[in-house]
């Protein structure tokens, strides 16, 4: 279930690629993904009707001739291990507008993925403002007020995306970063997450020297994960992520996301009330920059494919705390 | 709950008459079903208004007279162990509607009732497409494809109702019928589903041998079943069945619905998440002919009691598969 | 949650006062409850928002300047052990029309809560008509038809409130009441319910001896307790009441209520299937007067505070059993 529709993903025998199809037969509305694969079709588990990966009913086995009926097939792409699909109009499916998870490749990760009740934007929310930590993480990574001191500055990296950058100062020299910076060495953290629309996201922290303009001159470590969300409905939430290929680094990573970040965005979604965000007038703070300029570049994305839409979303914003986009 | 209605059924003590009333008194809305007989009347298990077979309030206990109230009562039938009710203008019901399941009387089995998550159409569907034999009762009484070279009949029986026969030729010889066909003999399997308006159908089951026109010319087994579905509400159904009296065949009839045919059954009225049949439009294949016959049938009786229902349900399927009716 | 708003009540340390805010931080409408207290502040537990008990945001830890904005909140006043809230327009909070709960102050009793899903009218229907104790306690304090006999009068106190009054006469004599009456005695029992609104009600129980004009001369025994609802929503009700500090009091006050009122309360909010009380046309009995003059006058003060509301609330019972008011 993907964007409030059933769909059935399979594997085509003969070219080892993907089909997407809505998992509906157009005959008695059976659910395929409980049929079985014959040849590359999929056969309908109540009546036997068989669909081609295009979707087009190639087979009726009680009846010489197939009906002229199709299920709807989606344009899909694997690359990096992850399956991207394309929800809208096929025509204008562009397997380049895809975000670059090439980093993935080189990775010996383990890929997971958790489910929460909250819409997408929740999740970019809480990972575009990492002011949350101290607050959310106290069990996890909470930095003792540090975050309170972090830079913050936001970027538009020119392909539609954004880039939110904090930089720590003077980092507290925990056992790990003690093995890599010499007593004398000042720490930098700088944290980096990538915004693409809709929903998918990349976070890299990097452990440096820097040199009195603040530019990191020489890192010691770095990390890169990916953080991707994809909508199950408009309120409930695929969210995909990888850790370090051990399990004490995924119970870490389930401690901080299903432990801390998923009770929180539950809440709000549940205290949201099925009201619209902007509908319910959030006050805006310093640090929501990222979070709020990610949420008006989607309505944007929102407007340009359905012009219908409410014209006020942007207009709600232009009284606000200062230039968010 | 019938018809989306809460209602309670009681025996008349005095007669031994059933009685059908709306289960709700109309003084604080209580239900009636908790209370108890008090003569031929129900007690409401709330403040004791006591009301008579007929719905009207005869006593309050704690006042002289009892207040000018009723709640409804509906016809209500007992025959051939069924209890057959009118949920319409009682000016209108007609015991002789009433399907004949005299059959029953002769009959030593077991009665059972199954309730499943769905519309009563849906069990019809079921029933009146045995096609779905070999692709959902693989762990029962699949045919190995017999079903997909069984000649099929649609047949108006001249009182409302369909018949829906299939043919299968050169049957499988199973220790079952090894013990009534020498092995010379061809076997020929004769299945009747009748449907009566709404939801009213019964299936016999021949096996004999056919003469060269194909005609049954003697028969040596056969078995006659009621399959009867009652609406709780638009989306859940009771489902009246029988089996043959030991524990084996009821456990193989529950193996057949409750295990294969309901959980289909329940993924098609989900799939359809609300929508009309028609508005769906479905696929039609040559199998259908005798379901959506009958759920013509049902439209059309639906259009005589409420005229201002939409009128272009029967259009839909003019552009239809051949001549449904 | 009461009202159908989720609201967080805390003690403010430097005073002890009560304060009980919206429990919705206006940032990212995180719940409040979740968070700590900071000084006489509470600190969302999303990013760190601090709220005075005036509901202003006094404090951004991630900021300089906390942003303009603010939670509701609302006048709490504390009195005889209950907490009091007035959830309208905070300029007419009026601590004088709390109803009077002083004797509790000289009770050493259990103080106790109950939640049925059930609008609150419900409670007060039950507890003003106590005709439903033959019918409904039949487990607990059945009388044997006691009730039927029972005087019942309704008064107005003149203070927005009814008095509901039953006198029994010639009560059963319990191993209880023996030691407290000759059995020469008639002993009469009086039970008064007092309603004040929205619906706070206290039963008073009294036993004695009266004289030739039914006015009680000798009071041998009395009780009196408090019955308190408060709506969580239009559909489920927090219930306040109190039971003799041992145990087994409360198990039976649990019997009574949880046993017997609670399921056939939950019944009728169910059966009435979300419709409006007065437009399903209850029928009228005489025991009924004390809890329809309650409904009414809740409805005369809905319209007071929404003239827009429907005006034929009233007319609806114009044509009604009897002189309701």
């Amino acid at each position: 279930m993907l964007l409030g529709q059933a769909l059935v993903l399979y594997r085509i025998p003969s070219t080892g690629q993907y089909a997407l199809l809505h998992d509906r037969c157009p005959h008695r509305f059976a659910p395929l993904h409980r049929g079985k694969l014959v040849g590359d079709s999929i056969a309908c588990p109540y009546h036997g009707l068989e669909f081609a990966a295009s979707g087009k009913c190639v087979r009726n086995p009680l009846a010489d001739e197939p009906p002229r009926t199709a299920v709807r097939s989606f344009p899909v792409v694997a690359r990096h291990g992850l399956v991207w699909f394309w929800p809208g109009d096929p025509q204008q499916a562009n397997p380049s507008s895809i975000p670059n998870y090439a980093f993935l490749d080189g990775q010996e990760v383990w890929r997971r993925r958790s489910r929460f009740a909250g819409h997408h934007e929740l999740l970019a929310d809480n990972l575009l403002d990492l002011g949350h930590v101290d607050f959310v993480h106290t069990a996890t990574f909470a930095t003792g007020g540090a975050h309170a001191r972090a830079e913050q500055e936001v970027t538009d990296t020119g392909d539609g995306g954004l880039l939110v950058r904090w930089t720590l100062r003077e980092v507290f020299r925990s056992t790990f970063l003690e093995a890599l910076f010499s007593p004398a060495e000042s720490i930098t953290q700088i944290l980096e997450m990538s915004w693409q629309p809709p929903s998918c996201m990349t976070l890299s922290i990097r452990y440096g020297i820097t040199d009195a303009n603040g530019t990191m001159v020489e890192e010691r470590m770095r990390m890169i994960n990916p953080h991707i969300a994809t909508p199950e409905s408009q309120s409930a939430t695929h969210y995909f992520w990888t850790c370090f290929p051990d399990a004490a680094s995924e119970a870490f990573a389930r401690a901080v996301f299903d432990g801390e970040d998923q009770p929180m965005i539950e809440a709000v979604e549940q205290y949201m009330g099925g009201e619209d965000f902007w509908a319910l007038r959030p006050a805006v703070l310093p640090g929501d920059a990222g979070a709020l300029r990610a949420r008006r570049r989607l309505m944007k994305l929102r407007r340009r494919e359905s012009p219908s839409g409410r014209l006020d979303d942007l207009a709600a914003l232009d009284d606000g705390d200062g230039p968010l986009e």
